[in-house]
Protein backbone atom coordinates (compact mmCIF):
# COMPACT_ATOMS: atom_id res chain seq x y z
CA UNK A 1 0.00 0.00 0.00
CA UNK A 2 2.78 2.50 -0.19
CA UNK A 3 1.16 4.34 -3.11
CA UNK A 4 -1.97 4.73 -0.98
CA UNK A 5 -1.63 8.15 1.15
CA UNK A 6 -5.07 9.47 1.90
CA UNK A 7 -5.13 11.94 4.62
CA UNK A 8 -9.26 11.53 5.47
CA UNK A 9 -11.57 9.11 4.58
CA UNK A 10 -14.86 8.19 5.46
CA UNK A 11 -16.90 4.66 4.91
CA UNK A 12 -20.44 4.08 5.38
CA UNK A 13 -21.80 1.14 7.03
CA UNK A 14 -18.45 0.30 8.21
CA UNK A 15 -19.55 -2.03 11.92
CA UNK A 16 -18.88 -5.24 9.81
CA UNK A 17 -18.18 -7.24 6.72
CA UNK A 18 -16.57 -5.41 3.95
CA UNK A 19 -16.80 -1.56 5.46
CA UNK A 20 -15.62 -2.96 8.95
CA UNK A 21 -12.47 -4.94 6.44
CA UNK A 22 -11.73 -1.57 4.90
CA UNK A 23 -11.87 0.89 7.98
CA UNK A 24 -8.83 -2.50 9.82
CA UNK A 25 -7.02 -2.39 6.14
CA UNK A 26 -7.25 2.00 6.29
CA UNK A 27 -6.01 1.56 10.22
CA UNK A 28 -3.34 -0.86 9.16
CA UNK A 29 -1.29 0.67 6.49
CA UNK A 30 2.05 1.98 6.88
CA UNK A 31 0.87 5.75 6.18
CA UNK A 32 -2.39 5.45 8.09
CA UNK A 33 -4.87 8.01 7.34
CA UNK A 34 -4.96 11.26 9.20
CA UNK A 35 -8.77 11.01 10.34
CA UNK A 36 -10.93 7.71 9.44
CA UNK A 37 -14.40 8.06 10.07
CA UNK A 38 -16.52 4.78 10.48
CA UNK A 39 -20.01 5.23 9.96
CA UNK A 40 -22.83 2.95 11.17
CA UNK A 41 -26.16 3.37 12.10
CA UNK A 42 -26.06 2.17 15.66
CA UNK A 43 -22.87 3.01 16.98
CA UNK A 44 -24.17 2.29 20.87
CA UNK A 45 -25.38 -1.14 19.54
CA UNK A 46 -23.84 -4.92 20.00
CA UNK A 47 -23.08 -5.11 16.29
CA UNK A 48 -20.49 -1.90 16.54
CA UNK A 49 -18.20 -3.58 19.34
CA UNK A 50 -15.70 -4.30 17.09
CA UNK A 51 -15.73 -0.88 15.72
CA UNK A 52 -15.76 0.59 19.04
CA UNK A 53 -12.75 -1.54 20.23
CA UNK A 54 -11.16 -0.26 17.20
CA UNK A 55 -11.82 3.30 18.05
CA UNK A 56 -10.52 2.92 21.62
CA UNK A 57 -7.22 1.71 20.62
CA UNK A 58 -6.81 4.11 17.73
CA UNK A 59 -7.24 8.09 17.94
CA UNK A 60 -7.20 8.83 15.07
CA UNK A 61 -10.67 6.63 14.06
CA UNK A 62 -13.55 8.26 14.91
CA UNK A 63 -17.12 6.80 14.47
CA UNK A 64 -20.59 8.79 13.26
CA UNK A 65 -23.72 7.74 13.63
CA UNK A 66 -25.19 7.68 10.13
CA UNK A 67 -28.47 5.77 8.69
CA UNK A 68 -28.11 6.62 5.00
CA UNK A 69 -32.15 6.63 4.74
CA UNK A 70 -32.21 9.36 7.37
CA UNK A 71 -31.55 12.92 5.51
CA UNK A 72 -31.18 14.70 9.37
CA UNK A 73 -28.23 11.99 10.72
CA UNK A 74 -26.54 12.56 7.37
CA UNK A 75 -26.33 16.05 8.00
CA UNK A 76 -25.44 15.62 11.72
CA UNK A 77 -22.91 13.15 10.38
CA UNK A 78 -21.27 16.10 8.04
CA UNK A 79 -21.34 18.61 10.63
CA UNK A 80 -19.36 16.30 12.91
CA UNK A 81 -17.14 15.45 9.94
CA UNK A 82 -16.09 18.64 9.47
CA UNK A 83 -15.69 20.11 13.42
CA UNK A 84 -12.91 17.36 13.55
CA UNK A 85 -11.13 17.77 9.93
CA UNK A 86 -10.72 21.77 11.54
CA UNK A 87 -10.67 23.56 7.98
CA UNK A 88 -9.03 20.72 6.10
CA UNK A 89 -11.01 18.47 3.43
CA UNK A 90 -12.17 14.90 3.30
CA UNK A 91 -10.10 12.97 0.09
CA UNK A 92 -12.16 9.84 -0.14
CA UNK A 93 -16.03 9.10 0.95
CA UNK A 94 -16.60 5.42 0.03
CA UNK A 95 -20.54 4.50 -0.01
CA UNK A 96 -20.70 1.16 1.12
CA UNK A 97 -24.08 0.83 3.00
CA UNK A 98 -25.92 -1.40 1.22
CA UNK A 99 -29.21 -3.85 1.46
CA UNK A 100 -29.58 -7.25 -0.41
CA UNK A 101 -32.75 -8.90 0.29
CA UNK A 102 -33.97 -11.66 -1.71
CA UNK A 103 -36.49 -11.12 -4.37
CA UNK A 104 -37.71 -12.21 -7.32
CA UNK A 105 -39.41 -11.09 -10.78
CA UNK A 106 -42.59 -13.15 -8.85
CA UNK A 107 -41.92 -11.99 -5.43
CA UNK A 108 -40.77 -8.16 -5.69
CA UNK A 109 -43.25 -5.71 -3.91
CA UNK A 110 -43.38 -2.08 -4.38
CA UNK A 111 -42.14 -1.54 -0.87
CA UNK A 112 -39.17 -4.40 -1.26
CA UNK A 113 -38.15 -1.94 -4.38
CA UNK A 114 -38.36 1.45 -2.57
CA UNK A 115 -36.83 0.15 0.38
CA UNK A 116 -33.64 -1.03 -1.19
CA UNK A 117 -33.87 1.58 -3.78
CA UNK A 118 -33.63 4.33 -0.62
CA UNK A 119 -30.68 2.25 0.82
CA UNK A 120 -28.73 1.55 -2.32
CA UNK A 121 -29.28 5.31 -4.70
CA UNK A 122 -30.95 7.65 -2.62
CA UNK A 123 -28.53 6.95 0.11
CA UNK A 124 -25.07 7.55 -1.48
CA UNK A 125 -26.88 10.29 -3.40
CA UNK A 126 -27.89 12.30 -0.33
CA UNK A 127 -24.51 11.28 1.51
CA UNK A 128 -22.26 12.49 -1.22
CA UNK A 129 -24.56 15.85 -1.39
CA UNK A 130 -23.81 16.25 2.22
CA UNK A 131 -20.22 15.69 2.23
CA UNK A 132 -19.34 17.65 -1.32
CA UNK A 133 -18.00 20.17 0.34
CA UNK A 134 -15.22 18.63 2.14
CA UNK A 135 -14.76 16.71 -0.96
CA UNK A 136 -13.95 19.66 -2.89
CA UNK A 137 -11.95 21.27 -0.11
CA UNK A 138 -9.54 17.86 -0.12
CA UNK A 139 -9.27 18.93 -4.13
CA UNK A 140 -8.16 22.34 -3.77
CA UNK A 141 -5.91 21.27 -0.92
CA UNK A 142 -4.31 18.83 -2.80
CA UNK A 143 -0.99 19.73 -5.12
CA UNK A 144 -1.57 16.70 -7.05
CA UNK A 145 -3.07 16.82 -11.11
CA UNK A 146 -5.22 13.64 -12.25
CA UNK A 147 -7.69 12.66 -10.62
CA UNK A 148 -6.95 9.81 -7.55
CA UNK A 149 -8.29 8.57 -4.12
CA UNK A 150 -5.37 10.44 -1.97
CA UNK A 151 -6.88 13.50 -3.70
CA UNK A 152 -10.33 13.50 -4.04
CA UNK A 153 -12.59 10.54 -4.68
CA UNK A 154 -16.41 9.24 -4.39
CA UNK A 155 -16.28 5.16 -4.57
CA UNK A 156 -19.66 3.82 -4.78
CA UNK A 157 -19.78 0.07 -3.91
CA UNK A 158 -21.54 -1.93 -6.71
CA UNK A 159 -21.19 -5.01 -7.56
CA UNK A 160 -21.35 -7.56 -11.10
CA UNK A 161 -24.92 -7.87 -9.93
CA UNK A 162 -25.73 -4.58 -11.54
CA UNK A 163 -24.02 -5.53 -15.32
CA UNK A 164 -27.13 -5.23 -17.22
CA UNK A 165 -25.11 -6.67 -19.79
CA UNK A 166 -23.42 -9.78 -17.45
CA UNK A 167 -26.93 -10.82 -15.93
CA UNK A 168 -28.07 -13.28 -18.05
CA UNK A 169 -24.89 -15.81 -16.66
CA UNK A 170 -25.97 -15.03 -13.28
CA UNK A 171 -29.70 -14.35 -13.17
CA UNK A 172 -30.46 -17.61 -12.55
CA UNK A 173 -28.27 -18.15 -9.47
CA UNK A 174 -29.19 -14.97 -8.04
CA UNK A 175 -32.08 -13.21 -9.00
CA UNK A 176 -32.47 -10.21 -6.42
CA UNK A 177 -34.62 -7.90 -8.56
CA UNK A 178 -34.82 -5.01 -6.13
CA UNK A 179 -31.01 -5.07 -5.79
CA UNK A 180 -30.01 -5.50 -9.16
CA UNK A 181 -32.16 -2.60 -10.29
CA UNK A 182 -30.83 -0.76 -7.70
CA UNK A 183 -27.13 -1.18 -8.59
CA UNK A 184 -27.86 -0.62 -11.98
CA UNK A 185 -28.94 3.04 -11.23
CA UNK A 186 -26.19 3.39 -8.27
CA UNK A 187 -23.99 3.06 -11.87
CA UNK A 188 -26.03 5.54 -13.68
CA UNK A 189 -25.68 7.55 -10.56
CA UNK A 190 -21.38 7.10 -10.60
CA UNK A 191 -21.16 8.13 -13.52
CA UNK A 192 -23.12 11.12 -13.50
CA UNK A 193 -21.68 12.23 -10.66
CA UNK A 194 -17.78 11.52 -12.64
CA UNK A 195 -19.25 14.17 -15.07
CA UNK A 196 -20.53 16.43 -12.93
CA UNK A 197 -17.43 16.60 -10.77
CA UNK A 198 -14.48 16.38 -13.03
CA UNK A 199 -14.22 19.95 -13.05
CA UNK A 200 -13.67 19.74 -9.35
CA UNK A 201 -10.95 17.50 -9.74
CA UNK A 202 -12.79 14.35 -7.72
CA UNK A 203 -12.42 10.94 -8.96
CA UNK A 204 -15.98 8.71 -9.58
CA UNK A 205 -15.65 5.49 -9.48
CA UNK A 206 -18.26 2.15 -8.41
CA UNK A 207 -16.25 -1.22 -7.44
CA UNK A 208 -17.36 -4.38 -7.71
CA UNK A 209 -16.14 -6.45 -4.09
CA UNK A 210 -16.13 -10.04 -5.77
CA UNK A 211 -18.52 -12.39 -4.22
CA UNK A 212 -17.74 -12.46 -0.42
CA UNK A 213 -18.77 -15.41 1.30
CA UNK A 214 -20.69 -13.44 4.26
CA UNK A 215 -22.89 -11.36 1.99
CA UNK A 216 -23.81 -13.65 -0.85
CA UNK A 217 -24.61 -16.58 1.24
CA UNK A 218 -27.71 -17.32 -0.94
CA UNK A 219 -25.46 -18.88 -3.82
CA UNK A 220 -26.27 -22.27 -5.05
CA UNK A 221 -23.69 -24.76 -4.88
CA UNK A 222 -20.81 -24.93 -7.73
CA UNK A 223 -21.27 -20.98 -7.82
CA UNK A 224 -17.90 -19.50 -7.02
CA UNK A 225 -18.73 -16.93 -4.19
CA UNK A 226 -16.03 -17.93 -2.90
CA UNK A 227 -14.37 -14.75 -1.75
CA UNK A 228 -13.27 -14.08 2.07
CA UNK A 229 -13.95 -10.49 3.42
CA UNK A 230 -10.38 -10.32 3.87
CA UNK A 231 -8.93 -11.23 0.72
CA UNK A 232 -11.91 -9.28 -1.09
CA UNK A 233 -10.45 -5.78 0.47
CA UNK A 234 -7.09 -7.02 0.42
CA UNK A 235 -7.67 -6.83 -3.62
CA UNK A 236 -10.43 -3.45 -3.09
CA UNK A 237 -7.63 -1.84 -1.38
CA UNK A 238 -4.77 -2.15 -4.27
CA UNK A 239 -7.67 -0.85 -6.56
CA UNK A 240 -8.23 1.93 -4.67
CA UNK A 241 -4.23 2.87 -4.67
CA UNK A 242 -4.33 2.75 -8.76
CA UNK A 243 -7.73 4.50 -9.47
CA UNK A 244 -6.73 7.03 -11.70
CA UNK A 245 -8.11 9.00 -14.53
CA UNK A 246 -8.76 6.03 -16.54
CA UNK A 247 -11.08 4.42 -14.01
CA UNK A 248 -13.63 7.80 -13.63
CA UNK A 249 -16.62 6.75 -13.86
CA UNK A 250 -16.29 3.61 -14.49
CA UNK A 251 -16.87 -0.04 -12.84
CA UNK A 252 -14.14 -1.68 -11.45
CA UNK A 253 -13.55 -5.18 -9.95
CA UNK A 254 -11.44 -6.32 -6.75
CA UNK A 255 -9.26 -7.19 -9.05
CA UNK A 256 -8.97 -3.99 -11.57
CA UNK A 257 -10.89 -4.83 -14.28
CA UNK A 258 -13.48 -2.96 -15.85
CA UNK A 259 -16.60 -4.41 -15.98
CA UNK A 260 -19.62 -3.19 -18.57
CA UNK A 261 -22.30 -1.26 -17.35
CA UNK B 1 -47.55 -2.25 -41.02
CA UNK B 2 -48.51 -5.21 -42.66
CA UNK B 3 -46.17 -7.44 -40.83
CA UNK B 4 -47.46 -6.41 -37.52
CA UNK B 5 -50.63 -8.48 -36.40
CA UNK B 6 -50.96 -8.22 -32.48
CA UNK B 7 -54.18 -9.71 -31.37
CA UNK B 8 -54.51 -7.93 -28.19
CA UNK B 9 -52.27 -4.99 -26.51
CA UNK B 10 -52.32 -2.64 -23.94
CA UNK B 11 -50.10 0.89 -23.54
CA UNK B 12 -50.27 2.45 -19.73
CA UNK B 13 -49.92 6.09 -19.70
CA UNK B 14 -51.94 6.38 -23.08
CA UNK B 15 -54.43 9.61 -22.82
CA UNK B 16 -51.51 11.70 -24.31
CA UNK B 17 -48.34 12.00 -25.65
CA UNK B 18 -46.66 9.02 -27.14
CA UNK B 19 -49.08 6.96 -25.22
CA UNK B 20 -52.13 8.07 -27.22
CA UNK B 21 -49.98 8.34 -30.83
CA UNK B 22 -49.63 4.41 -30.08
CA UNK B 23 -53.22 3.98 -29.68
CA UNK B 24 -53.82 5.54 -32.62
CA UNK B 25 -51.57 4.05 -34.76
CA UNK B 26 -52.81 0.70 -33.54
CA UNK B 27 -56.10 1.58 -34.34
CA UNK B 28 -55.04 2.29 -38.04
CA UNK B 29 -53.19 -0.35 -38.88
CA UNK B 30 -54.68 -1.99 -41.52
CA UNK B 31 -55.10 -5.18 -39.24
CA UNK B 32 -56.05 -3.45 -36.23
CA UNK B 33 -56.05 -5.55 -32.59
CA UNK B 34 -58.75 -6.97 -31.80
CA UNK B 35 -58.85 -5.34 -28.49
CA UNK B 36 -56.75 -2.28 -27.68
CA UNK B 37 -56.75 -1.71 -23.77
CA UNK B 38 -55.36 2.37 -23.50
CA UNK B 39 -55.14 2.79 -19.14
CA UNK B 40 -54.59 6.10 -17.70
CA UNK B 41 -55.16 7.50 -14.30
CA UNK B 42 -58.09 9.16 -14.64
CA UNK B 43 -60.28 8.17 -17.58
CA UNK B 44 -63.14 10.55 -16.55
CA UNK B 45 -60.59 13.98 -16.60
CA UNK B 46 -60.21 16.54 -19.47
CA UNK B 47 -56.99 15.07 -20.37
CA UNK B 48 -58.45 12.07 -21.40
CA UNK B 49 -60.51 13.85 -23.91
CA UNK B 50 -59.38 12.42 -26.82
CA UNK B 51 -59.21 9.03 -25.61
CA UNK B 52 -62.95 9.09 -24.96
CA UNK B 53 -63.49 10.28 -28.31
CA UNK B 54 -61.88 7.68 -29.76
CA UNK B 55 -63.25 5.21 -28.03
CA UNK B 56 -66.66 5.90 -28.60
CA UNK B 57 -65.74 5.86 -32.50
CA UNK B 58 -63.69 2.11 -32.11
CA UNK B 59 -65.53 -0.82 -30.54
CA UNK B 60 -62.08 -2.70 -29.92
CA UNK B 61 -60.61 0.14 -27.60
CA UNK B 62 -61.22 -0.29 -23.95
CA UNK B 63 -60.04 2.35 -21.60
CA UNK B 64 -58.84 1.33 -17.83
CA UNK B 65 -58.67 3.45 -14.93
CA UNK B 66 -54.74 2.21 -13.77
CA UNK B 67 -52.59 4.00 -11.59
CA UNK B 68 -49.00 2.81 -11.78
CA UNK B 69 -48.25 3.37 -8.25
CA UNK B 70 -51.69 1.92 -6.85
CA UNK B 71 -51.03 -1.81 -7.13
CA UNK B 72 -55.03 -2.46 -6.12
CA UNK B 73 -56.16 -0.27 -9.53
CA UNK B 74 -52.85 -2.37 -11.15
CA UNK B 75 -54.95 -5.78 -10.11
CA UNK B 76 -58.34 -4.17 -10.95
CA UNK B 77 -57.40 -3.34 -14.94
CA UNK B 78 -55.71 -6.80 -14.72
CA UNK B 79 -59.58 -8.37 -13.97
CA UNK B 80 -61.12 -6.14 -16.53
CA UNK B 81 -59.03 -6.83 -18.93
CA UNK B 82 -58.90 -10.63 -18.56
CA UNK B 83 -63.06 -10.27 -18.76
CA UNK B 84 -62.71 -8.39 -21.55
CA UNK B 85 -60.61 -10.58 -23.24
CA UNK B 86 -62.85 -13.92 -22.38
CA UNK B 87 -60.35 -16.24 -22.13
CA UNK B 88 -57.49 -14.69 -25.11
CA UNK B 89 -54.41 -13.82 -23.74
CA UNK B 90 -53.19 -10.23 -24.06
CA UNK B 91 -49.94 -10.38 -26.88
CA UNK B 92 -48.52 -6.70 -26.08
CA UNK B 93 -47.87 -5.27 -22.80
CA UNK B 94 -46.67 -1.62 -23.11
CA UNK B 95 -45.39 -0.11 -20.05
CA UNK B 96 -45.15 3.72 -22.02
CA UNK B 97 -46.04 5.81 -18.64
CA UNK B 98 -43.80 7.64 -17.03
CA UNK B 99 -42.24 10.68 -15.49
CA UNK B 100 -39.38 13.05 -15.66
CA UNK B 101 -39.04 15.79 -13.56
CA UNK B 102 -36.07 18.24 -13.46
CA UNK B 103 -33.41 17.10 -11.22
CA UNK B 104 -29.97 18.06 -10.96
CA UNK B 105 -26.83 16.01 -8.61
CA UNK B 106 -27.26 19.15 -6.31
CA UNK B 107 -31.19 19.76 -6.02
CA UNK B 108 -32.26 15.87 -6.28
CA UNK B 109 -34.14 14.82 -3.42
CA UNK B 110 -35.04 11.55 -1.66
CA UNK B 111 -38.65 12.00 -2.57
CA UNK B 112 -37.68 12.94 -5.99
CA UNK B 113 -35.82 9.97 -6.41
CA UNK B 114 -38.43 7.55 -4.71
CA UNK B 115 -41.30 9.03 -6.68
CA UNK B 116 -39.91 8.62 -9.73
CA UNK B 117 -38.41 5.43 -9.39
CA UNK B 118 -41.77 4.41 -8.36
CA UNK B 119 -43.58 5.50 -11.43
CA UNK B 120 -41.08 4.53 -13.64
CA UNK B 121 -39.63 1.35 -12.20
CA UNK B 122 -42.01 -0.27 -10.07
CA UNK B 123 -44.56 0.90 -11.87
CA UNK B 124 -43.76 -1.71 -15.22
CA UNK B 125 -42.89 -4.43 -12.53
CA UNK B 126 -46.15 -4.79 -10.88
CA UNK B 127 -47.59 -4.10 -14.15
CA UNK B 128 -45.82 -6.81 -15.45
CA UNK B 129 -47.10 -9.02 -12.57
CA UNK B 130 -49.95 -8.83 -13.15
CA UNK B 131 -50.14 -9.06 -16.36
CA UNK B 132 -47.87 -12.22 -16.96
CA UNK B 133 -50.98 -14.93 -16.95
CA UNK B 134 -52.58 -13.08 -19.56
CA UNK B 135 -49.03 -12.74 -21.96
CA UNK B 136 -48.34 -16.19 -20.95
CA UNK B 137 -51.62 -17.65 -22.39
CA UNK B 138 -51.03 -15.12 -25.65
CA UNK B 139 -47.56 -16.95 -25.93
CA UNK B 140 -48.94 -20.73 -25.36
CA UNK B 141 -51.86 -19.31 -27.90
CA UNK B 142 -49.71 -18.71 -31.09
CA UNK B 143 -48.56 -21.23 -33.41
CA UNK B 144 -45.40 -18.71 -33.97
CA UNK B 145 -42.49 -20.06 -33.07
CA UNK B 146 -39.77 -17.62 -31.83
CA UNK B 147 -40.45 -14.10 -30.31
CA UNK B 148 -41.88 -11.37 -31.79
CA UNK B 149 -44.87 -8.51 -30.57
CA UNK B 150 -47.00 -10.57 -32.16
CA UNK B 151 -46.77 -13.50 -30.16
CA UNK B 152 -46.42 -11.88 -26.68
CA UNK B 153 -44.54 -9.09 -25.59
CA UNK B 154 -43.41 -6.93 -22.80
CA UNK B 155 -42.25 -3.35 -24.21
CA UNK B 156 -41.00 -0.88 -21.49
CA UNK B 157 -40.35 2.56 -22.57
CA UNK B 158 -36.38 3.72 -21.93
CA UNK B 159 -34.63 6.49 -23.27
CA UNK B 160 -31.41 7.40 -24.74
CA UNK B 161 -31.11 9.12 -21.51
CA UNK B 162 -30.65 6.04 -19.23
CA UNK B 163 -27.57 4.29 -21.12
CA UNK B 164 -24.89 4.86 -18.79
CA UNK B 165 -22.70 4.59 -21.83
CA UNK B 166 -23.53 7.28 -23.79
CA UNK B 167 -24.30 9.70 -20.50
CA UNK B 168 -21.29 12.09 -20.83
CA UNK B 169 -22.09 13.35 -24.33
CA UNK B 170 -25.86 14.31 -22.84
CA UNK B 171 -25.54 15.12 -19.20
CA UNK B 172 -24.82 18.97 -19.02
CA UNK B 173 -27.65 19.26 -21.17
CA UNK B 174 -30.45 16.91 -19.15
CA UNK B 175 -28.93 16.11 -15.95
CA UNK B 176 -32.79 14.67 -15.07
CA UNK B 177 -30.59 12.78 -12.16
CA UNK B 178 -33.99 10.91 -11.00
CA UNK B 179 -34.89 9.91 -14.12
CA UNK B 180 -31.45 9.06 -15.68
CA UNK B 181 -31.43 6.54 -12.82
CA UNK B 182 -34.82 5.24 -12.78
CA UNK B 183 -34.59 4.53 -16.19
CA UNK B 184 -31.22 2.74 -15.94
CA UNK B 185 -33.07 0.36 -13.84
CA UNK B 186 -35.48 -0.32 -15.64
CA UNK B 187 -32.79 -0.90 -18.36
CA UNK B 188 -32.02 -3.96 -15.64
CA UNK B 189 -35.58 -5.02 -14.99
CA UNK B 190 -36.11 -5.37 -18.76
CA UNK B 191 -32.97 -7.87 -19.17
CA UNK B 192 -34.11 -9.60 -16.36
CA UNK B 193 -37.61 -10.05 -17.41
CA UNK B 194 -36.10 -11.25 -20.69
CA UNK B 195 -34.40 -13.99 -19.14
CA UNK B 196 -36.95 -14.97 -16.78
CA UNK B 197 -39.46 -15.01 -19.71
CA UNK B 198 -37.84 -16.29 -22.46
CA UNK B 199 -38.91 -20.01 -21.47
CA UNK B 200 -42.61 -18.73 -21.86
CA UNK B 201 -41.82 -17.16 -25.49
CA UNK B 202 -42.23 -13.74 -24.09
CA UNK B 203 -40.10 -11.43 -25.44
CA UNK B 204 -38.68 -8.35 -23.19
CA UNK B 205 -37.15 -5.18 -24.96
CA UNK B 206 -36.60 -1.63 -23.86
CA UNK B 207 -37.30 0.99 -26.29
CA UNK B 208 -35.75 4.69 -26.84
CA UNK B 209 -38.72 7.00 -28.15
CA UNK B 210 -36.09 9.77 -29.60
CA UNK B 211 -35.87 13.12 -28.36
CA UNK B 212 -39.53 14.15 -28.77
CA UNK B 213 -40.46 17.37 -28.57
CA UNK B 214 -43.50 17.81 -26.03
CA UNK B 215 -41.35 15.41 -23.65
CA UNK B 216 -38.13 17.12 -23.41
CA UNK B 217 -39.01 20.47 -24.09
CA UNK B 218 -36.30 21.51 -21.61
CA UNK B 219 -33.45 21.01 -23.96
CA UNK B 220 -31.41 24.13 -24.37
CA UNK B 221 -31.26 25.24 -27.83
CA UNK B 222 -28.94 23.08 -30.44
CA UNK B 223 -29.85 20.21 -28.70
CA UNK B 224 -31.64 18.06 -31.22
CA UNK B 225 -34.44 17.68 -29.93
CA UNK B 226 -36.22 17.44 -32.89
CA UNK B 227 -38.93 15.08 -33.34
CA UNK B 228 -43.12 15.01 -33.30
CA UNK B 229 -44.88 12.73 -31.24
CA UNK B 230 -46.01 11.04 -34.92
CA UNK B 231 -42.36 11.12 -36.26
CA UNK B 232 -41.24 9.15 -33.12
CA UNK B 233 -44.05 6.53 -32.98
CA UNK B 234 -43.86 5.61 -36.93
CA UNK B 235 -40.40 4.66 -36.69
CA UNK B 236 -41.50 2.89 -33.11
CA UNK B 237 -44.53 0.80 -35.18
CA UNK B 238 -42.13 0.02 -37.74
CA UNK B 239 -39.66 -1.13 -34.96
CA UNK B 240 -42.68 -3.27 -32.79
CA UNK B 241 -43.09 -5.26 -36.49
CA UNK B 242 -39.80 -6.31 -36.55
CA UNK B 243 -38.89 -7.12 -33.19
CA UNK B 244 -37.11 -10.47 -32.81
CA UNK B 245 -35.19 -13.01 -31.21
CA UNK B 246 -32.42 -10.67 -31.68
CA UNK B 247 -33.57 -7.61 -30.15
CA UNK B 248 -34.39 -9.62 -26.67
CA UNK B 249 -33.40 -8.31 -23.60
CA UNK B 250 -32.48 -5.07 -25.72
CA UNK B 251 -32.75 -1.01 -26.12
CA UNK B 252 -33.65 -0.45 -29.34
CA UNK B 253 -34.01 3.08 -30.36
CA UNK B 254 -37.20 4.43 -32.65
CA UNK B 255 -34.80 4.21 -35.73
CA UNK B 256 -34.23 0.20 -35.11
CA UNK B 257 -30.65 0.69 -33.77
CA UNK B 258 -29.22 -1.04 -30.34
CA UNK B 259 -28.26 1.54 -27.64
CA UNK B 260 -25.47 0.32 -25.45
CA UNK B 261 -26.51 0.15 -21.76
Amino acid sequence: MAGLHVRSILVTGSNRGIGLELIKRFIGTPNPPEVIFATCRDPEGSQAQELRTLAAQHPNLMILQLEVTDPSSIKRAAREAEARLSGSGLCLLLNNAGVMPPSTLESATGEDMLSVYNTNVVGPLLVTQAFLPLLKKASQESRQTGLSCSKAAIINMSTILSSIERTPELFSFVPVISYRCSKAALNMLTKCQSVGYKQDGILCAALHPGWVKTELGNFKPGVQADLTVEESVRGLMKVLCKLSEEHHGTLVTWEGNTLPW
